[in-house]
Order: structure tokens, then sequence, then C-alpha cells
């Protein structure tokens, strides 16, 4: 049985190292977010300079404060409208900080029973959003 | 004792899971690599489809036998050497079986007291290479 710990101690470290490692180094902004909260649970560099914040000032954040006009309902509902459409449409947001318009990509599946959506954040880096007339 | 037990079981599968959709759904083709053994410990089907393989044909398969004219030593200190410079120059290769032409970025790391390489694979999918005079 101590082995067996052991054993599942050590791949939980390599999965661990694994994930560390390929969030930091994908071209990719990914961020995940709880779906029962709306909170982030993670996100990598990437996403934090799309959004204008540093990475360590993400975790626990309300997904939707980070754009603007969105309410964490309607944002999610959004997102998991998007996860059951066969195209690729993102759902697209404006963000609150750099006022960048941001393409979300996201990805359902389950961790530990919890719902989890995993979003890709794709970035038009040169067209800043004009506030208009309204 | 049992609910600590529990709790790593939870963050085990949570990393796991998380590692999992992390991989399918980036952009970048990725590989994990022993540096020991030089073999595919994981990749995703983005790499395989730019090594022209499933997927589930490369865990385990020695990285160095995907590409034309590279011992497993050469590649391997290639990659070292590549994860030592400061520019991100990356290692080229020519794939064996669909003949196009590689970058390779390595990224080196521990897991478990194994050395473990991330490689980036990026494809100039546009420019078959050409079997020349040699």
């Amino acid at each position: 049985a101590q082995i067996a710990l052991e054993q599942g101690y050590e791949a939980r470290r390599e999965f661990d190292a694994r994930y560390r490692v390929v969030m930091s180094n994908v071209d990719d902004a990914v961020v995940f977010v709880s779906v029962q909260s709306g909170r982030i649970e993670d996100a990598n560099k990437q996403a934090a300079a799309v959004l204008g914040l540093k990475p360590d000032a993400l975790t626990g954040v309300s997904f939707a404060s980070l754009f603007s006009d969105r309410s964490v309902a309607e944002l999610t509902e959004s997102l998991m409208n998007a996860t059951l459409s066969d195209d690729a449409t993102p759902v697209t947001v404006v963000t609150s900080r750099t006022r960048q318009e941001v393409g979300l990509y996201p990805v359902l599946f389950r961790a530990s029973g919890q719902r989890v959506l995993m979003c890709r954040l794709v970035g038009s880096h040169d067209k800043p959003v004009v506030d208009g007339a309204s």
C-alpha cells in the first residue's frame, strides 16, 4: 500500500510538472473557470498579458469582472452555449482594463466532479476598441 | 490521514484533467521527451499531425527515430544546447514520414527526479523539403 501511495504521489507530481510547463510555454492564452462560481481557477501569463494583469492577480477572480458589460450569469450562459455549437465561433468580449476585443474559445470538462471551462483567449491585438457614441 | 489522501487523489485528478484538456485544445504541437531514454512520454494530436502519425503511436517511441539523419545522442545534445541559449532559435529537423522541415523549441524541466524536455514542434507547412542531389 505504501508503494501504491508513493506511486500516486509521483504520478501527481509528474502531471503537475507537465501541466505547469505546458501552460507556461504554449503560445495560447489559457484560463480555467469554474462553471459553478464563475471564478478563475488558474490562468497562464499569456492570458494575464491579454487581460492587462499580473498572472498571480487572476486566480480566484470573477472571470466576468474582467470584461465590460457582462454579468457572471450572462457570460457563463454564452460560454456554455458556445461549447454546444459545432462551429468554432468565439464569444466576443471587451477587456475592462485594456479595452481590447478578445475572442473566448471555451471547452467544457469535468474535474473532481465539478464542471470547468477551459477558455482560450484570442486577442485582435491591433484592433483597439474605440469607445463609441453609445 | 484518510481525508489528506483523498484530497491528494482529487488534486491529482484535477491536474490530470486540466493537463489533458490543455494538451488537446491548444494550437501548439507538444511532445514530452525523457532526456535519459530519448523516448516520447506523451504527445498531443497536433504533434501527431505534424509527424504524420496517430497520437497513440507516439508514446514510448524514440523521438530521434521520427526525424531523418539524427541519432538519439545528436538530437538530445542539440535540444539540450538549445535550452541553454538565450535566443529562441529552434533545432531544425526533417520528419521521416512527411519530409517536412520542423523547428523544435525545447524547454527543460524535472518531473519525479527525471529530466524531461517539452518540445514545441513548429512546421513550415507550405515548404516541403525537396530530396536534393545529396
